[in-house]
């Protein structure tokens, strides 16, 4: 059986990989759009390979337009092209939002790579999902792990155990933690990711979005998830059922695991470019509890998902232009968790909130995560 | 729904703590039959506990007999009970075999928490079991793992990794091993057993029967079962799958979880009883190479195995005879794989035995290696 497939975000690290599996398997996929930001180079390579019928760019203006071939649609258009069976959400940020409601709403597979989504707007998406009998398939290699560990099992479990690399800087005492550089922050110690997950990987932010994804995907307790540091990231995720019984994921730190697990499910299939745990030297699997003192970006994003209504908007928008501060070198790494707990804290928060009232949330996030930097005078 | 049970050898290891798990869930269980080799005390207040309608008992001449108000059946006889839904064969040893194939003709769950019966009789059993609509439910903490694992998954995966703690002298040179005391064997670093698997993981030779009952309960190839050293008896195996991912099954050693799962199965039912992982405390799970120089019992069971026959059978009775042998300070530790590497080396081995052959094969193997020991005058 063929799978037809959008690829949203495909120049970017998760959209990349995706289409590095699907090469792998060229009789069983076929690519139907492909969106893309900025990179119209790589989209332009992508579009010649892959020859899809649609494709988005956000620069339609742009000299090399790789759209001669097929139709120029919006990625929510793409999302819900009647040819598409498969939607691989590989935009990263709150752009994720719009593009997986409507794959959720024509009731695709969703093979969903984007954290801010079900993190802003969990209740709409699980909703409409459920109204459209879409299937939402994560990608994220946590919640991969706990779905292939969920596999087969009748009863809801007791406990959900998501693991964290600890990013780079797991063993800095925290006075040394405002001097990092986005050079030092970019440098994750077991995966290759995009910048802006890479930082969030950093400061935990990242285990934040995740366990408020989880609370989504799972229909689970907030109470429930608890986040444990693994710094050789080899185990993805555990699960504790019921009667004290706990089965764990493991695989080496490589994406494509479960970006590939999302396309050929409930399937497994023989990749020999995917790596293949070396049981000759598999030595030690440590694990430690995380420094929600010199993290606070954990608790801070556990703690919106808790109250829920529009603070979870606010975290993802306050977040994402906080890192992008850092990562230009205008506000220090300690300042990210102090700019989005200042946007918290001013939020006025709207119940079971709409998805206009969300992205406003959002909006207002940005703006006031600018407005305290600037008034802070960091630049 | 109740469960109805038998339980084959109530006061061994396994036994009792079947009964500690049905003590838990009165309301689940009822037993149905009992029995016993010679704790004929402990058997009385069993049968006063549990009530069971059958019994049996070896020495049917002693004096406080239990049969008073339930009949005397044997083992067999217990496993065809029509009442009975699930036996527990717990015996230890080759005489689990005739029950464990009695209570697979019968068409009953088999909770089988004796290795000897697959490795002996392998064939004839899962034959029997196809044939009978049996359902063999592993009890054994390794190949409940990889029961959990594979829960919900429809390919065959790629390789099975069985753990194995590496016994009290994992690090102990190979010049001091031939002067180890049974009381020094019998201190099993994680797990509490009985005397005869406790001396089999000491050797290795219970991990090699579990290789043999691995290939028979999920007919899989000995090329893609692996054996992994973890001191920390948490993991308790773990199964590669096609794409490479893996999954495993944790928890503290302890037998009544697998028990508890074999009889609970599908669902997962919480016992306050059964320890939990604690989280905040796990730190380190650890894996190292089984040296199969060191432990040469590993090699010469997988070896068996493979070959087939009646091998197997004489690798069962062969280590049974040893095993008493050592335990009665008759001979070292190290004559153990030296006495059954005698009796393989001797056999004149019978390709898809019979039932017949194969309890042949078992009596020619202890007589062998009694014969071998008295002419060694090990005495």
């Amino acid at each position: 059986m063929i799978r037809n497939l959008a690829v949203l975000g495909s120049t970017g690290s998760i959209g990349r990989q995706t289409l590095e599996v699907v090469r792998a398997f060229p009789d069983r996929f076929r690519i139907i759009g492909l969106a893309a930001g900025k990179n119209l180079e790589l989209l332009s390579y992508q579009v010649k390979e892959f020859k899809p019928r649609s494709v988005y760019f956000q620069d339609r203006e742009a000299p090399a337009k790789p759209d001669n071939e097929c139709e120029f649609m919006t990625p929510e258009e793409i999302a819900r092209h009647p040819e598409v069976d498969a939607v691989v959400i590989a935009i990263s940020g709150t752009s994720g939002l719009l593009p997986t409601l409507a794959a959720v709403k024509s009731g695709k597979k969703v093979a969903l790579a984007n954290k801010e989504s079900l993190v802003m707007a969990g209740e709409i998406i699980i909703k409409e999902a459920k109204l459209n009998k879409a299937e939402i398939l994560p990608v994220d290699s946590e919640h991969s792990a706990i779905w292939q560990c969920l596999n087969g099992e009748e009863q809801k479990p007791a406990q959900l155990v998501l693991t964290a690399s600890g990013g780079p800087f797991r063993r800095l005492p925290a006075a040394k933690l405002n001097r990092v550089t986005p050079q030092q922050a970019l440098k994750h110690p077991s995966w290759q990711m995009g910048q802006k997950v890479t930082i969030d990987s950093a400061t935990l932010m990242n285990k934040g979005l995740e366990v408020i994804e989880a609370h989504w995907l799972f229909d689970f307790p907030f109470e429930s998830i608890r986040v444990l540091i693994h710094p050789e990231s080899i185990i993805h995720s555990l699960v504790e059922f019921a009667d004290g019984s706990v089965k764990a994921q493991l695989s080496y730190p490589d994406m494509r695991l479960p970006i590939q697990y999302a396309l050929s499910y409930p399937e497994r299939w023989l990749n020999p470019k995917l790596p293949r745990v070396n049981w000759d030297s598999l030595s030690s699997l440590t694990f430690e509890q995380p420094d929600r003192n010199r993290f606070p970006c954990l608790k801070i994003a556990v703690e919106a998902g808790r109250k829920g209504g529009t603070y979870p908007a606010v975290l993802c928008g306050a977040d994402e232009v906080a890192v992008e501060l850092f990562l230009s070198g205008r506000i220090k790494f300690t300042d990210i968790a102090r700019l989005v707990t200042g946007a918290l804290e001013q939020h006025q928060s709207v119940a079971h909130p709409t998805l206009e009232e969300i992205l406003d949330a959002d909006t207002w996030a940005r703006e006031k995560v600018s407005q305290i930097a600037t008034g802070d005078n960091l630049c």
